[in-house]
């Protein structure tokens, strides 16, 4: 929809960055691509296999950089998110959500006869049998364990073990390993209370992984992790593959958490980029970025145009925000001002497209294909 | 995106409605249709003109109902959405909010020149000569007046004069009239309370109106309102034109300052779908609906589903929900649970398609074009 030829006219103009249509989501791809090469880095360094997530990206053009540059593949959050990959050429793709029902597992038994690494978590028995019952051949199959979290996963060891002998009850799957994916674990401030709580959780995971292995299960891939725990995953040496998804980007909510700490030092490559279309009052001025730019569960988005850096944003319906004046600076209709999203991934799920650039020239208008593919 | 062929096929089959792939914008035909019908006859009893914002839905197989129903055409907020509505073949748009630069002014010259009746607010002198630069023919232009707070319109009466001096002086602009948009009355709590701040309103609009005729503008269109303050504004009598967004659809920051209030009678016809995943907690039950599925500004989704009438929702991370399990009822993967989104319009924002439903059966896969149409 926002992908108008206006748009693509820009490309490798000088100053067009200046030109984009706001608002926008625009990617410094410098800072991107530093971001991709250190990650990939760390995993090498630590022995772990990279896959990173897309849920924070939903966009091939990133997904095939990261490959790339060393990821064994990615991780998708729900099955069409998966399908929108696939059909972009991505071929290796693990699906970190359980899913229900004969629908979603025919959906996923046709990702696994076009998709040439396909992977899926099970938190269920009837799961694993709805999928062996979908499965036109070989499935690939990880045991999803809930790390007290409470949102997917077998609920304890007993559950995984009944789960890992359904699975291993159907002729069309194929068990890999495990799945532990502490979400509440990635915003802990300080790199030593999320070292603790991680390590928590991988002594719980290596006790879940001891019961499979009495029960006979061969655990070849123990995946998990994000950006914020990368450090303490690697410390522990339990996971195997580790799945950050927002370190090509970062935001305010994990700058805020990760502080200086090594899983910090990622720098903020994507802005949310405005334009001030009223200055009429004399406190404020008015940004075409609201409710509709931003996700509004994390922080309050920051401005990043050094004009602006001191001066508070608040949303101002859906349209629009509302950011305080500059002191001492004049301030005109037709401005630019970007802005640090507060959250990154439901901020990006808002955008048809990523304005790429380098400097101040759009270089290259990638499709966000997965943006609202939740189901 | 989520437009897939297995939607289409489940037109017009008996309980169809139920294999939805979720999270799903899922409307209820028949109370749709009554809500449209209802405003059209609340506006015709008070003699205004009904002109729906589209903003709310973004989708044209809605603004094309509306206008079947009697309204005189659209809002559009933004530049980009009244472009997707062109395009859906919508032949009447008002573009709301002020726009900045000759970019911005050459694409509403263009759509001047293809949209039947196409009409646009300006709020600065600069934004007048601008749009005057840019035409190609004739622009309808309005001047926005600020009611007070404060994000667009001309600051007072004395710059009210000066741009319609402006807009006077450009051979290519044609001026109608005024708009006034209280954003900040439509969720007051209360018909006294919301008619006392349209009375204040109106009153100050009046006195604009008074300043511009006395400097020889022709006031032909007075036009605001919103949902929230339809009663005040036709008790005041100063608007000729009204431009409610959420009343096809209601939401729960509409209906908890709304209630039983005149102004509240519209039905929630609008739900988001969503399905159980995980059932493995004792006290909870996993959707596939969180922060993705919803807009987060406003108050917390509610389950319409009878048996989680009494279970609070809670987001769960970007893809995933936490519902308390209800009192006494066993609860399954794959069961469906809808709800009524806290805050609609940036919640639809969030969806490529509504799926229309009469009772259990999808009827009809409506795109909403202007999805993510914010530029």
């Amino acid at each position: 929809m926002s992908n108008r030829p206006a748009d693509t006219a820009l490309i490798g103009q000088p100053g067009s960055r200046a030109q984009i249509p706001t608002p926008a989501a625009v990617l410094d791809l410098d800072a991107f691509e530093r971001n991709i090469a250190k990650m990939a880095a760390r995993a090498k360094a630590a022995g772990l296999a990279l896959r990173p997530h897309s849920k924070s990206h939903k966009t091939s053009a990133i997904a095939h950089r990261q490959i790339e540059a060393g990821a064994v593949g990615i991780c998708c959050a729900k099955l069409a998110e998966a399908e929108a990959m696939a059909a972009a050429g991505v071929d290796a793709i693990l699906v970190t959500s359980p899913i229900a029902g004969a629908g979603q597992a025919e959906r996923a038994a046709a990702l696994a006869q076009t998709v040439a690494d396909f992977r899926i978590v099970v938190d269920h028995s009837d799961g694993a049998a709805e999928l062996g019952a979908a499965a036109q051949s070989p499935i690939q199959v990880l045991i999803d364990v809930d790390p007290g979290m409470g949102r997917t996963g077998v609920h304890d060891a007993a559950q995984a073990v009944e789960v890992f002998h359904t699975i291993a009850a159907q002729p069309n799957l194929t068990f890999l390993g495990v799945q532990c994916y502490g979400g509440h674990w990635q915003h802990i401030a300080g790199a030593n209370a999320r070292a603790a709580a991680v390590a928590d959780g991988m002594a719980y995971l290596t006790s879940v992984i001891a019961a499979l292995r009495a029960a006979g299960a061969k655990i070849g891939v123990v995946t998990g992790g994000g950006t914020g725990s990368f450090a303490a995953d690697a410390a522990q040496g339990v996971l195997t593959e580790v799945q950050p998804g927002s370190y090509p980007f970062m935001d305010r909510d994990y700058r805020e958490a990760l502080q200086d700490d090594p899983d910090g030092a990622f720098e903020q490559s994507l802005v949310i980029a405005t334009t001030v279309i009223t200055a009429n009052h004399p406190d404020w001025v008015t940004v075409d970025g609201g409710l509709k730019a931003f996700s509004t569960d994390g922080p309050l988005p920051v401005p990043l145009t050094p004009k602006f850096s001191a001066s508070t944003y608040g949303y101002f319906g859906d349209e629009h925000g509302r950011l305080r004046r500059p002191d001492g600076a004049l301030v005109a209709r037709g401005e630019r001002v970007d802005f640090a999203p507060g959250h990154i991934d439901p901020t990006l799920d808002r955008y048809d497209i990523i304005h790429m650039v380098r400097g101040d020239v759009l270089v290259e208008i990638a499709p966000v294909e997965a943006r609202g593919a939740s189901q």
